[in-house]
């Protein structure tokens, strides 16, 4: 398992994409509408920063934004087997918000552990 | 520039290495008393986690848990040059915490940007 993404949480993806390349020294790889959200992926060379800004006013990202306003989101890992993820987290008594992978962003089997289980943290599972 | 870790505000450093150990099969590399805090990495191979937990009731740590809760707390971005990234940031605006670079976690030297620049994220430029 490695370091894969962070996601942030943002109403402008544009601007904010306008600067991390130059501030970061990074490049967009991959943009995409997803499940209410326009999603766009900065290449780190080592990982990626994935900006995810809603584009209406419902689902989890408005939500978020709504209560936290802007920021890091959530953190991803990168697994070549996430069935035996998620089975090493159910082992350890981590609450799931997926119980089973689902097609997440960019085509990759995701699974999201809720963060009251794992210190805050809302972290990501995908296999690529 | 590269993804260099994710900073991780806990009032329970210890239990938290102990589940991210199993949960994300990373491990201890560096451990360090730091300006007020207990600092924890763990290397996930391509980059790190870093737990930081307040051993009083003073600091940004502690004040940031107060008003925030536990969780993700920053992001650091390894670059060989901190100086030039100081000055990409003044050309595009962006407000620093650290006018010039200063000693860090783990003897590196780190500038912080400030997240009202950054869309509320907290950003770390650090040089090992």
């Amino acid at each position: 398992m490695h370091f894969d993404h962070a996601g942030i949480a943002t109403t402008e993806a544009d601007s904010l994409v306008f600067l991390f390349e130059d501030l970061l020294d990074c490049e967009v790889v991959h943009e995409e509408l997803f499940d209410g959200m326009k999603l766009v992926f900065l290449d780190l060379g080592n990982g990626y920063l994935e900006l995810l800004e809603p584009t209406g006013e419902e689902g989890a990202i408005a939500r978020y934004l709504d209560a936290n306003g802007p920021g890091i989101h959530h953190l991803a890992f990168a697994t070549e087997d996430i069935d035996a993820a998620l089975e090493r987290a159910r082992d350890r008594g981590v609450d799931l918000i997926d119980e089973e992978p689902r097609e997440g962003a960019w085509g990759h089997d995701v699974a999201f552990c809720h963060p009251k289980s794992t210190g805050g943290v809302l972290v990501e599972f995908v296999q690529h």
